[in-house]
């Protein structure tokens, strides 16, 4: 049942409403503007930015002179008031990213993630890290926010915990929230992956400003993340976002759950260096063993990283071999969007992740050519497929707007009372 | 971006709020209770119940004597001050329902979709339909609301159009909101089919109150409506819910789209009838002729119907052969609905519409079994498998809602300044 509307809420999400719109303007907004652009009234406007220029958080910038009235003074961000760090754990590397509070990106940096070494370990190392990263930029550890992690699912989003993500071996039931909170001394916020990847796409500035769109996640494994009316979609127990097992393929290679043709286990990497392996574009190996037409079983991540490089630099350059794998792919991941089009009715697919960049320039027009000519796409409009301008950095960004999201977007849901 | 919060329209969510709670109680609720439940200031309720009560949607009832204090009286929804009519055109069969303002159906009735017959004579009928159920009833013209209208999709929403419903032939661009609203002269709303299933599931009340769920719909064709955070999710043109090409067996029959294995293609009744009939559970028939493997071409809805009512019953009665039948459709179900779970991180389905009931007793335990053991299922929670309490009706009581609905609901979106 919906709750009552909570007028004690109003002054919190019109605050947060008046520095999500300083955040996105450049260089800053006149208190006119922002009554303008927000259609608060100038006695409301003018508290808020009295209690943001208090916090730190904005601050008084250049004087406008138009016409004979009284001259307009810009708000401005104080980009450098807060921040935020965000990690991404996925199974090949470790991505860092410092974002200030406009959610730009100060620092990252990258670390192969240690295959062998238990949680503790990673964790402790993790940790070490983000404090090298702040001494490095020196950030006060007083204005962290807090510390973003993005991990692979499933996870327990209630206990902080990742359950059982099918590529990172040890790591079952490993409690990461908690564990990263105490190593590191910050607050800590676990998401999936996908999710903080779509969130990365919510809050860091395009250019365009879409409210429902799919993120395509392309890292060690795939995944989708869903964002509907300007919020990501989490879904029951926040492991929304599995796209893995849609079926895409009668005759394709077994899966792990036991049967053929599941897209993510056709797509990933691994499976593309595997083929690049077999049909003799990339030289034998002796780590990437497990045989095409079975589960994958054991991968080494530092190897198929190399020779994926190699695999999409034969493609690009024209290979015959390398571009018909690439094009399955394409085919592959075509057919699993169009079911995510015909489901959630989406006009945009923004793709990214630890190893869209390199695949990009060979799949995405291939992409979005398929999608728009498949026999099975039920909603007339176009869909566009664009690759995400943030980068390979995407979920570690997302996870670092994560903590910024949870400080300071507006929400029409919190208006609300909690029931 | 967001907009800012818009004070002039926290007066009429508030109105929603309440009469949205004074609807779903019963017989009533005090002045005191509802603050309670909305924390709503009693100034407040006060202020709204008086406007409820001059528009003649609520009134007076009980006075409740609960200890020394004041005596606390009743507010009670006057169900019969306004009603709304839903229509459903399904290939099969129209179904129309008479919802009072509870949104409790007073009265409905079932024709035939008259196959050969032209839209225009269609429309026309159903106005002459309409018109008779409203006098039946002895319902004034002057208290009905509007009409709403669920019809398969693809859809033009912001036209009213139907495009090209792969089921109806001849309703290739209808304009069936404007020529409805011009045969009846009431108000008319269009919505998918599997859409309005999913609205009627949220406004009638269940004795639950689930703010995420999906639909599946099961009619002359199927999909599947989907719930987030109690909002129907309709997407980019309003056309969310197809799940027919989901693919789901890798050495399926040819489907429309042209590929083998599509969920939709494999389980509609159509299909199963055609099956019962060439593994001689049922008698031959001249007018169930396209190949079994081969893309539905004509169907004959009315010999379907029957013969569906035919096949259920025999595997009701145990039937080995239309078990197995009935068996193979759970398992093409139970494959789609992970798909979806798992995209959605979804934990609860409800099932129903026009060909539903007759099936469920065979296929629901089934299909919840299924999805449980499924290994490639990503949740870790329950997912439950329920028939919808609605029944048949539930597209036309929808579409009767989504009139109630557009009227009376709190939506928190409306608080936004419109963009």
């Amino acid at each position: 049942m919906r709750k009552g509307h909570n007028l004690l809420a109003v002054g919190d999400y019109n605050q947060a409403v008046i520095l999500d719109l300083i955040r996105r303007a450049s260089p800053g907004l006149s208190r006119v503007e922002i009554a303008g652009e927000t259609g608060l009234s100038a006695q409301t406007v003018s508290n808020v930015t009295r209690r943001l220029l208090k916090a730190g958080l904005v601050k008084e910038g250049e004087r406008l002179i138009a016409g004979p009235g009284k001259p307009r003074t810009l708000v401005e961000l104080v980009r450098t008031s807060r921040y935020a760090v965000g990690v991404h754990l996925d199974p090949t590397v470790v991505t860092y990213a410092l974002l200030d509070l406009a959610g730009e990106v100060v620092a990252d940096h990258r670390t192969p993630t240690p295959s062998a070494a238990d949680p503790d370990t990673v964790i402790a190392l993790m940790a070490e890290e983000v404090r090298a990263l702040l001494a490095r930029e020196d950030v006060a550890r007083a204005s962290v926010l807090g510390v973003g992690i993005a991990a692979p699912g499933p996870l327990d989003s209630t206990q902080g915990i990742l359950l059982d993500p099918p590529l990172l071996e040890g790591w079952q039931h490993v409690p990461l929230r908690d564990a990263l909170a105490e190593a590191t001394g910050f607050p800590v916020v676990l998401e999936k992956d996908v999710t903080a990847a779509a969130v990365a796409e919510l809050w860091v500035d395009s250019g365009e400003d879409r409210d429902n769109f799919a993120f395509f996640y392309y890292g060690t494994g795939i995944g989708i993340g869903l964002v509907v009316d300007h919020e990501v979609l989490r879904g029951a127990s926040d492991n929304a976002g599995d796209m893995g097992h849609l079926m895409v393929q009668a005759d394709g290679p077994v899966c792990a759950c036991g049967r053929r043709g599941c897209v993510g286990d056709l797509v990933v990497p691994f499976r593309l260096v595997q083929r690049a392996v077999s049909s003799g574009i990339l030289g034998p190996t002796a780590s990437i063993d497990t045989p095409l037409d079975g589960p994958v079983r054991h991968i080494d991540f530092d190897e198929t990283d190399h020779r994926f490089t190699e695999f999409t630099a034969a493609a690009r350059r024209g290979d015959a071999a390398a571009v018909a794998i690439s094009d399955d792919a394409a085919t592959h991941i075509a057919r699993a969007l169009v079911s995510v089009v015909n489901l959630l009715d989406i006009d945009h697919v923004v793709c990214g992740g630890p190893f869209w960049r390199r695949i990009a320039p060979i799949l995405r027009e291939r992409i979005e050519r398929l999608v728009a000519d498949d026999p099975a796409l039920i909603p007339s409009h176009p869909v566009t497929v664009e690759s995400s301008a943030i980068g390979e950095d995407v979920a570690a960004v997302g996870a670092g707007c994560l903590v910024l999201d949870q400080t300071l977007s507006p929400r029409p849901s919190a208006l609300l009372i909690a029931g």
